[in-house]
């Protein structure tokens, strides 16, 4: 059986989750708590990062190439389409979220609120939230702006962009970091995530960490 | 003709040079001083990054997907091989420098000692360099160690992989933080890079950002 060792609100974790449940791939997943460093897990996983995904003796790293490793094996249904411009505008946006998104948002509010938390690196600084909360808001522009001319993120068809996003806003969404009432059209796209099979089947609605109580509307499908 | 908006010693911009030189695709280098955002940079640029690519009315963006479209649009040579998994470990390892190299090693040093000049951002931050120089180690040992196993750094045949080592790799070269001495099989893979027509047709030799002289042994091609 497949095996990712993860940790629950990483998005890059997420993101390949989605995809595992999206192409109904089963998948065993193992709870990776990294900051402890086991040797069967660096032994694996040089970089100390999660999602390290098992399949037989093979063993991925690095969340992006292993989507794309996965698309390209199991083609059914396909996250980065044929069409060359289309793929590169898949990758784009996907590559946008998981650096430019992860580094002004993310770091910024998750990373701070819970991992200095969990890892016991100090109080959370104060400067580093507000500057996410003040980031969130150019991110949410450009992601309306997206999707304004288009159905999903990267184009006319779901594609693994959405999952990307997802990932980082379902993370933040459970620590209440979004606010959906101010931009109905980036609602009403992760309205349409949320409710595909995928979503529940990936498990992510009912994470939960340990010491962080989920945002009342995380698992509502009506939020 | 193609034109590429970029940072002289950036390691993403260097990257895709290597990937159009390597494909004899010519180019139109445009130095782009990011830190102004210039209008007609930023409004192609919404992430306010090098490099931006322009073919015709077609704007890229991103530094992997760059060389994804690139090496999907002009597959000869190569540069991310056929088979699934090697393709996996090219964009694994590809990854691997653009991100945890990047952020332990190349932010730490380049960006503190060059950029921080250039942008007028402040003194360099000791414990950073401190911190670039003591992860170089660890990275060269696990370069050191894949290159022991394999002819390239992502398997038999050179990869997009090598050109995003050598775009971190070279770009800290410049600045005299390479010790080459200490690990002859790296050299040994940079000096066949080094020697590539690509290398010295991308214009990586000859680069030069004002008020940093490049290490003595810079362009020379026996280091």
């Amino acid at each position: 059986m497949r095996k990712l060792h993860h940790l629950a609100l990483s998005p890059f974790c997420r993101k390949v989750r989605l995809v595992l449940a999206e192409k109904k791939l089963e998948v065993e997943l193992i709870d990776e708590p990294v900051w402890e460093k086991r040797l069967d897990f660096i032994r694996f996983s040089p970089s100390g990062k999660v999602p390290l995904l098992k399949e037989g003796a093979s063993v991925f790293t690095e969340s992006t190439p292993i989507c794309e490793y996965l698309d390209e094996s199991h083609p059914i249904p396909k996250l980065i389409p044929a069409d060359k411009k289309l793929r590169f505008e898949t990758r784009r946006v996907t590559s946008w979220f998981d650096d430019k998104f992860y580094n002004e948002v993310t770091k910024n509010l998750l990373n701070e609120r819970v991992y200095k938390k969990i890892f016991k690196l100090g109080q959370p600084d104060s400067g580093a939230i507000k500057e996410g909360l003040k980031k969130i808001k150019f991110h949410f522009d450009y992601l309306e702006w997206l999707l304004e001319k288009r159905n999903w993120v990267a184009g006319e068809k779901m594609s693994l962009a959405d999952f990307s996003a997802a990932g980082h806003i379902s993370a933040l969404d459970y620590v209440g970091d979004i606010d959906w009432q101010s931009k109905p059209i980036i609602k009403e796209w992760y309205a349409k995530i949320k409710s595909r099979p995928a979503f529940r089947n990936a498990g992510l609605l009912t994470d939960l960490v340990p010491g962080f109580v989920p945002a009342g509307h995380y698992s509502d499908l009506d939020f």
